[in-house]
Order: C-alpha cells, then sequence, then structure tokens
C-alpha cells in the first residue's frame, strides 16, 4: 500500500481572516508530507492513490469574531466546526472536527475558512492532518 | 485485513435532547460505512473483526444546556466530554475525544448523549468515526 | 508491520496544576497499550518501531485557569492547544489537537502541561493516544 500521510500547520500570524468569502486556509508550516499529495502552498490535498482517508483538524480563534473551519470534498463541505463572536471578550475558542472518506484520484481536500471568521494561525494551535487508512 | 471505516452526522436537528436518561445517539446521515459494521439506525457499531480500531467523535452544543458525549464499549463509558450550562448565553460549546480500543466480534460501540446533556445535530458538526488500525 | 498502539487517561484528580514549571503530564490510566511503547509512569511514548505515527490529545480545564496542552517530540512542542483564565468563572475549557510524526528508533513523544496551565485528570476527559500508521 502506498504510503500517504500529512500534517500542517496555518502559520500566517495570529488572527486571520475575516475575509467576505469563504477561502480555502493555506497551512504553509509542514510538520510532515509523505507522498506529497499535500501542497502547502495552496492547502490542497490532491489524492494520488485511491482509498479510504481520515482526516482531523484542530482550530483555535478569538473570540471577537466568528471562527469555524470546513473540511471540503472537491468544493463540498462535509464536516464544520464553528463558533460566535463574543463582543468585548479578549477570550478563545477551540474546536475541531474529523472525517474519513472515500477518495478516488485526483480528487481534491481542503480545510476552507467560511466568510466572516477568524482563526488563530500562530503558535500552532490550528493544523490539518491526514492518512490513507486503506487502499481501495 | 477487513477494510472496516466509517463516519456519520448527527442530523436529527438543532437541539437534541436533554432527555432523563443516557441515550445512544444516533448519528443517522452517513458520509462513509465501508463494513457495514455501523447501523446508522441505531448509533452503534458492532465489531465483525476482532482487532483495534480508532474511535473519534467531536460535537458542537448550545450553551443553554449541559453539554456531552461519552464513548461506550458495551455500555460502559471509556471517553468523556462535557461542559456546564452558561445560562442566558447564546453561544457555543464544543469538545470531543477519542480513544483505541482492543475489540472482539460481537463487541458494541456507541457514543451516548448523558441525561440532562443538549448537542447540536445539525450543520455537520457533531460527528462519530472509527476505523480498524490492526486486525488481532 | 509491528502493532502498536495506546490511549491513556489523566487520572491524578480534578484539578492538576498549575505548576511553575512545564512538565510531561502523566497518563496513568492505561485503556489500550499495544507493544508496550507508552510508559504510564512517566507519560513517556518510546518509539521502538520506525515509521509514521499518529497522535491526538483532548483535555478539558477549569476556566480558573490557563489551560493548554502541547504535543512534544523529544522535547520540542510541535502542536499546541491552550485558552486564557476566565477570573469568576466555575465554567470548563475543552480543547485538543493531533498530529502525524515520522520517527525513529528512540525517538519520545509526550504531552507536556505547560508552565501556570490547569487541566481536569478526572472523569475520562484529558486523554492521549497514538499509533502506528506505516512502517518506514
Amino acid at each position: 500500500m502506498a504510503k500517504v500521510c500529512f500534517t500542517a500547520v496555518a502559520a500566517m500570524g495570529r488572527n486571520y481572516g475575516p475575509f467576505d468569502e469563504n477561502i480555502t486556509l493555506e497551512f504553509s508550516k509542514v510538520i510532515t508530507n509523505i507522498g506529497h499529495a499535500y501542497d502547502p502552498t495552496s492547502g490542497i490535498f490532491t489524492v494520488k492513490d485511491a482509498g479510504y482517508y481520515y482526516f482531523s483538524f484542530s482550530y483555535q480563534a478569538p473570540k471577537t469574531h466568528m471562527s469555524g473551519l470546513s473540511l471540503a470534498k472537491n468544493n463540498s463541505a462535509i464536516v464544520k466546526t464553528f463558533d460566535h463572536s463574543k463582543p468585548g471578550s479578549q477570550y478563545c475558542d477551540n474546536g475541531g472536527n474529523s472525517t474519513i472518506l472515500k477518495l478516488s484520484a485526483g480528487d481534491r481536500v481542503s480545510v476552507q475558512l467560511p466568510a466572516q471568521c477568524c482563526v488563530h494561525a500562530y503558535e500552532d494551535v490550528t493544523t490539518f492532518s491526514g492518512f490513507l487508512i486503506a487502499g481501495e
């Protein structure tokens, strides 16, 4: 079986966002990237080996904004995590989620930052991981 | 090795619970279910292939109620996540946990919603995943 | 391929910490420990089989203190989760993170409780898991 696994960390500054539209979050700091299916310049994992994959993602965010992330397969959100803003608060929110997907060669998986949401992209708190569980 | 993996999402409405007793949470919306060991009508994963399994679960909940989930093996809670209510708050709580279990054929694994607890069962935020790491 | 997987739970009492220095958190209650690479008396996972490993950790903490955990490889923090204190609050914080690491025999992986941080070490809410995805 092919060996495919990666972890990358959002490292674009303390507060990242909000933006007016959904964007693909670039986890630019690579911890592990075996098989090089994850592209840290785009934030997109592109499947080379069909099979069953596990993905997990975690975030920290400032409570002064809406926060959240969605895991998307080919631009369709599959699982999400989010929270509302708490005006006046200087504290943090933490969240995350995970999913297993059956993927074919060419499928693209990414983590989206929804419009109007913000996350912390510093201190190695906002992360995206995935690996191949089994070939098809 | 057998291929066994699943992800399912709670999709019963915005607020689910509280109930007077612990219940098995039915993650009724199936994302992936290879091997069909997970039953979305009962919320129960019944082991066909003995081995070592990884499970993870995540939730979002309204802060107006107690919230939480427990992962149970044959009705014994193994790992938990929970939070207290914050009266008057319109905001969310997020939590989750994961565990690896050695399981035999016939063992049953599920996620329990404890008595008096509530979770959000909409927007693909409350999820349950598992897969076979290695056969026995 | 070697079978290596573990889950252990922090079970040292309701509030654990804060301490004046970073410490290695001892997850003393073992749920699963195949291969015995995890040592519950020290909290340290010592690699016997080189390869690619997945690790996840989750915590609950009292909001009356700073909270957080870091996953460390040979004493270097790789991924983190934390939150600030909320003076006067009796409520909880929940957080967690995960990472995939390429490890060689003798590498040591642990979860650190940062100086001045506190977590709940009861009720099976604060956990540490890992498993071998693939040999090198």
